[in-house]
């Protein structure tokens, strides 16, 4: 399966540390320091999680010529619903205007996409797509309390959007190679390190370091696995993409598989933790910095907990 | 694929229609008549779309010889959650105690039933699993709000769960033969039929009208498809299981289908709508009532809106 196309979008608004230090009194070096976030962008009073999606698939169109109606599938992954029945995928279906095709909407927290495109490589398996649209949106800011000391500078928002193929539509498109998720809720403070219950407020962190310590661990380890199944070791690695949480643990991941700072890809310092849009939003920020041949692992980890990995060659 | 068990979970409390008729002053009779609702099940308070889930898998391996240890996928699925980063399906995992594993969980409003088992089925087409447990569940009443005079009265609580195997593991199984979904969000009101926005009250139904004329459309139209895919006609159907969603939209589709009366089974009289359980709870409910060869359509439609429906061979 190929990636013919890949997109995004995050808010205008830019809220930098000084925000928190205003609101809670931590300092921006402090924050800097122990997340890498500098500032994040939050959604205007008329954005929410669908209108992000609807925007970043409105820019994944914009680069390609293929129209709308040969879409035959549509996955959409958030833990920060805006109506959780009109999903963000339904609102993608409803603009795009392609009737009756198999639309649905995902959530393992931050490790959501890549649990989404491998949705997608089953209905390729079964034969009942051969075109998708994943898309991938968080509004962090609707639901965190920013007040919380702990986790409420953490969070922001944005959006991505991938156009995924069965078969190659262009020279230019990225392959993947191989998709590994699995559920991690066995492990550690799994069931109460990050909670998001909607009729309580905030996105709780309680046990921030088990969240830590596990998404240190599970990343590298799936992501080994990934190269392991295709025949690659870590030094084919070009670029790793990891789960934009925490700069500390991003770099702790690198070194875990001693790959140099250099192919580290990172948003999180000026867009926050985005959840599970951040991985997608630093790929397509990132798509003109690639070669082709070049191999690039995106790695996840979400609360819950939920890990993931998937080798994409450019 | 195969049904090995299947198992429902509802809440002790019964809340009868006269609930309503002292909040909000409709009559008993005149819910029952537009609806045919004459009770519902409200989860306790120590109760959640999770622990309703857990009940529902508990009583799942109370009917198999299965160990969860073979588990190796888990889906969940729910419009109402209780954590959208802890889900259902993570809570499963916690509980089984099955490490690593692909674990999600997924929303597609009333229809998520089908979707879910679709996932599954994509897991088995991509040889990434081949016993999965599905697991749907509602908490309805921690959402809604009651005194909507127009919707308020519809809801209940209600789980359910399915053991779900890629082969047969014993002659009891039941066989599902096709599975057909979609997104129908470019119908009718799609975006604003129902709608359940997490950090706003209640599940919203203002244009129930345009919901029941899209579901009376979508039911029999994509239980024909499933029939005609497995080249059998509405003449080989013994049972048919529509979305539990108002009694007069489950008539109205039989008799688009000239099913008669006896054919149709039915919980929402004392259930309510369970949202994307209702359908998995009805199968539970009367697994004794099947006899070897024959044929249950389940058919579903929700708000987004959404459709499916799957042919099942006893």
């Amino acid at each position: 399966m190929y990636i013919h196309a890949v997109s995004h979008y995050f808010p205008s608004e830019v809220v930098g540390n000084e925000h928190f230090t205003r609101l809670n009194g931590l300092s921006s070096e402090w924050i800097t320091e122990r997340t890498g976030i500098r500032e994040r962008r939050k959604a205007a009073p008329d954005e929410n999680t669908n209108t992000m999606a609807l925007e970043a698939v409105r820019r994944l169109f914009d680069q390609t010529a293929i129209d709308p109606s040969q879409i035959d599938l549509i996955v959409g992954a958030t833990y920060t619903p805006y109506d959780t029945i009109v999903t963000l995928a339904h609102v993608v279906q409803h603009n795009l205007g392609v009737p009756d095709i198999p639309v649905i909407s995902v959530s393992t927290a931050c490790s959501s996409l890549i649990n989404a495109v491998e949705v997608v490589e089953g209905y390729f398996a079964m034969n009942k797509a051969t075109l998708a649209v994943v898309v991938v949106s968080e509004h962090n800011t609707a639901y965190n309390n920013e007040t919380d000391t702990v986790s409420g500078h953490l969070w922001g928002d944005g959006a991505a959007a991938l156009l995924i193929s069965k078969e190659r539509i262009s020279d230019e498109d990225m392959t993947i190679h191989t998709i590994i998720t699995g559920g991690a809720a066995t492990s550690g403070k799994a069931t109460t390190g990050v909670m998001l219950k909607p009729l309580e407020q905030g996105v709780l962190m309680p046990h921030g370091r088990d969240v830590f310590i596990n998404a240190c661990l599970y990343m590298p380890k799936v992501s080994l696995q990934v190269l392991e199944k295709h025949n690659l070791t870590i030094d084919d690695v070009d670029y790793l993409i990891p789960h934009q949480a925490n700069l500390r643990i991003s770099l702790n991941v690198i070194n875990t598989l001693k790959l140099p700072e250099t192919k580290l890809l990172s948003n999180i310092q000026k867009l926050g933790n985005t959840g599970c849009a951040g991985c997608a939003i630093a790929l397509s920020e990132n798509r003109a910095l690639f070669k082709k041949g070049q191999n690039i692992v995106l790695t996840v980890f979400g609360g819950g907990y939920s890990f993931g990995a998937m080798l994409v060659e450019v």
